[in-house]
């Protein structure tokens, strides 16, 4: 695996590269970790590959890569979103397959340019949509599909942080509240997304329509930090989504409960081996990650016996895991992809656009499923 | 105290009974508690009260109550709500105090009629805001008003059940479901009514504007069963409210997190003993009742020591303890009355209108602080 | 009703007032709340009661109460351990049925006295251990009766609480570490034996024999502040009883772990309206006060719908209402009485013998089950 | 790095490997997965490795690696406790640095021999103690010297398990309960001697006397499957331990609670990154991973932001990190190494021995520290 950006100060870099190594089917061989080529050289020492291989830009990893026996495979991006668009084209263009931080891009029009090139490509992209990855939201995916809960009413999305309620100081604060580094959306394009992609995995329903609250509550900062969008779903069923960044206290407190005629669940990623499954005779059910009733959806990505906690590089590790199975010509079934990847571009550009205009409720554009 | 309403198969009477009488200063003594004189006198002798007290209707018992040495004093109104105003109105004007259940009436317009009524009247007037009761409540109204949060920013009050997610039977249900009784308001006059009392009660700020998302989601229901609806306060202050009784498997779920510049703080009524506060500087402290760093709020009205949990029952016997306090002519300031009652018939009206009209984000009507 | 001590700053006797008049079955009417005629007298007062019915000792309230046509039918013994002994035996002597505080007595030649005394008298009596009126206690008491858990291998109760591990200032905390008050038994005699009666009453089973290692951790304290005792069931069961006083920040922890061939089932006072039920094939339950899922040990003395929190003061209310319903003749199988007194003060006094010999396991002795 | 044990089947080879590798420190290249040449071959294949460096015996393997440019510099052991002797003997005699699984060997006697050989091999020797690798562990302990609690008195430290419940199956079931393999100790050999190296791990105090009760539950179990052992520390402090692998439903519960004179302090390894700290004057703080008030034993060994779990996998893999450091030259004074696999060794001999020959009160053999 090569990596693009991910150099000295980053947060995600190194969460990449131990999930990808995880399951020791990948391994970081190099990178261009930043775009001043001493700091990608450095960033190679750092990750302990080889300084060669801590490229100076894209055209020289691909062409030296290209000519090695043990030159990657494929390429993670995980820069800034604004240089997504670039970065991953210029992998595929160079036939690397391709796994991408979210979101897809910085804009929905660079998204629909990226589609286009991925199609055409013809190589493998997928989305580290994280959450998706842990093995409780698996078997919660699988057993809402499987009817646990009837036909759905009803689901309530949080995703509350409060790390941006100072001022955003820091590399990993800087680029989220630059527009021209981060695009449109603050908040909710740094976390409301993963919001938005987790209701819509859980559920298997689209969204058809929102109506965004959207604000930069701290003051003078130019993109929103604050966000509740209202949701609508192509099956009827009524949503919320919360996500901030300024509530004070609060880590990384993702959150989804959803409700059906016949049953609830609830799901939060700071106890993430644990669904609590209500269901309308009044009985409760706990389900732990471990346990002998669960289905092959979580226990197939579950390393460690129950009690032996599993967390969020582990989560990460699955979406590898998948990802290698997909260069291996095997499905990935739950891994994100192009197809969530439009998806969340189109609520971003939609809910900034119709919260700037006032526009009321607003309609998601359709989309074909895509299938990876 | 003489009740009105709360006869055989009432659920809110006899807790209504227990808590008045909780602290022993008010005795229930006698009550209309049906419209049928049979089942108002079997209700007394339910209540172990004196049979002749279950009176038939109003006028006999304010006429026979006033002619004893030892009749009540003032009476509480547990009706449902489309008998609210009628009842309250009867009672002071024939010179009795009155305490009643939420809502304040059924309607806005009733609710303007009694506000003339309890003017006129100069009698003491409140209502049961029960979650106002409770200690760790008061104590976080009391910390967020001395500045523990900094200026407030946000606000999130959720108020999820699921006892509603099916047929609406049983006398409990089928009143709320009927909007010639329950009034225009379903869900959002039943809870969240009590989730907007929470949020202004605890932040001291007062909602300006509101953007209601209200459905009937149980095939055939006529009132609303799930709400969301997005605020707007005076000091600028964004806000989320929730509230839903189709959400299976929610028993009683009212919590609140308030959010200010530097920290935040989170109350949740299924464990109402305790908050968590956060701080800005990174650190977390468990506010505990009982514990001996809380402040008078709480700790005047805890009867137990740290760790024997006490709950709702004391929690609304708190407000009774308080209306004593103004029958004695003594002041009562965290007891909700008039003012507290018109803001909240000022919500479900407005948000209810809005909703049904399409009418986007809406002015909550200004009010004046009506002083008890 | 008429109370033997609970005058000014002492905790129980108010508690008993709440817990007797919740269901409005019974009335405190009387008392001599101090041995201070002034004290009895203004305790009265603080209890809103007739100033007149404050007795300055026991014979003058029973001489007094008999005269009166509203005289109290029974009598509630509050007082420290020593008084506890010639407090009920007057009273039963006097023909008053009496429902106690635990422990049953100081000594265990005391309680002998105490029992042959009861027996004598032919009037019911009862002793509060609270813990076992609330009704997810009873609950689970029942599911073991039932075999939810196969066959018993293991009890695990812990009573942790901090409160005396500094100086013991106040009343509450002197007589209870005062040998001539509290008697031989510190820590293990007032909550310890609190989580002997759980182990006892949530499993149906009988201690055989104990190994106590009891200490006085608080420099130049008399009794013991800190208990562990392993234990053996007559039925082969192993166990373990904690319970502590210096435990700094623990309130009042009490928690019960029970398993068996075919599961595990956990409770704990701080959070009572849970229960959580393990079962071998690796599912787990919830059971919560109002699920429609519980039984009727559990529904009959739950007053409020689920997720309305009902804590101390309403499962104490329990033991009042099944008292009650003993004063009508009525079975009230659940309510502790001689033969849990007995069985209590074999275990202190066994316990505390043990210790101070460094006997090693020891016997704790048979003794004949003792119907109500 | 080189595994010793680990074959296919195994739970703990997978789990070393993954945790020794996160940091990309470390990388494992060969082994001696199985005593079975195939079997260890097909390890490598599943290891990833090159299946010639699956070596059918220890002589092989450090023949064949010692002449390679490449090969491994130390070597895990990981089999059964019987094969933990022979193993890091041999390693350490063929001069290679060990790091092993706990407990230290099989039996005391062979742990002497042991201990020998590392003082003459003169490598560094570590050992597992997985669960003093959690950060908030590293920072209970280090709060805890610096007299966060005031003077210690008293430790309560739980672990219990439910997968032995019912007959032991499995490979990781049948040798635990096997003497020939496991040692004298079963649940106290296995779970019990985590328990007691935390106690001491995170106090800093030592344990001077022992009183055991251990038991086979299960019918016709030859080892302790359930153990309770009450403990005095050097400096007075009370303590008790309680390990158990049959209650039904418990996953991996060790916990453990530390009282001093002026706090207390708990911490439970299903929710690894939340400690409870409690303050003599009645305030209760949360320290949560990440939380910018942690000090640098925890943020050194901390990989995500605050609110992204991480768990036992990471905590592994800091012992691996510290290992590194020790290799490297440097200091690492949280990893375990003979010193606590002597003490360790001295709890189940002392305890097991004590509990057959029902010696009472036992005290723990006194040993130097042994510095790394």
């Amino acid at each position: 695996m090569g990596m693009i950006g991910g150099g000295p100060g980053a947060f995600i870099g190194p969460i990449h590269r131990i999930a990808a190594e995880l399951d020791r089917e990948i391994e970081l061989v190099a990178g261009v970790f930043s775009s001043d080529s001493g700091r990608s050289r450095q960033a190679a020492v750092d990750y302990a590959i080889d300084p060669e291989r801590g490229y100076p830009d894209l055209a020289t990893m691909f062409s030296a890569e290209r000519q090695r026996d043990d030159g990657m495979d494929f390429v993670c991006v995980v820069t800034p979103n604004h240089n997504h668009l670039p970065s991953v084209r210029a992998a595929l263009e160079a036939g690397y397959p391709v796994i991408s931080d979210k979101p897809m891009t910085a804009t929905l029009a660079e998204a629909k340019e990226l589609a286009a090139t991925v199609g055409q490509a013809g190589r493998p992209y997928a989305l580290t949509f994280t959450y998706t990855g842990y093995p409780l939201v698996r078997e919660m995916r699988e057993r809402i599909a499987a009817g646990a809960l009837g036909g759905l009413r009803k689901v309530v999305v949080e995703y509350p942080q409060g790390w941006l309620a100072g001022e955003a100081e820091g590399k990993q604060a800087e680029w989220r509240v630059d527009p021209a580094r981060a695009g449109a959306g603050g908040c909710i394009g740094d976390i409301g997304v993963h919001a938005f992609n987790l209701a819509e995995f859980v559920t298997g329903q689209r969204v058809s329509q929102v109506f965004p609250d959207l604000a930069a509550v701290v003051p003078g900062r130019k993109l929103d930090d604050d966000c509740t969008v209202l949701l609508r779903f192509e099956n009827g069923m009524r949503g919320v989504l919360l996500a901030s960044q300024i509530e004070v206290g609060e880590l990384n407190g993702l959150r989804i409960r959803v409700y059906g005629e016949s049953g609830g669940m609830v799901w939060h990623q700071e106890t993430p081996n644990t669904v609590t499954w209500h269901k309308i005779d009044g009985k409760t059910e706990l389900l732990r990650a471990g346990d002998s009733s669960l289905g092959p959806a979580a226990t197939s990505v579950t390393r460690t016996p129950g009690g032996h906690p599993e967390g969020y590089l582990e989560a990460f590790a699955n979406l590898y895991r998948d990802f290698a199975a997909l260069l291996r010509g095997q499905d990935a079934p739950m891994l994100p992809g192009l197809d969530e990847g439009m998806r969340s571009m189109l609520f971003i550009d939609t809910s900034v656009s119709a919260n700037a205009e006032q526009a009321g409720w607003t309609q998601l554009p359709r989309q074909e499923r895509i299938s990876a």
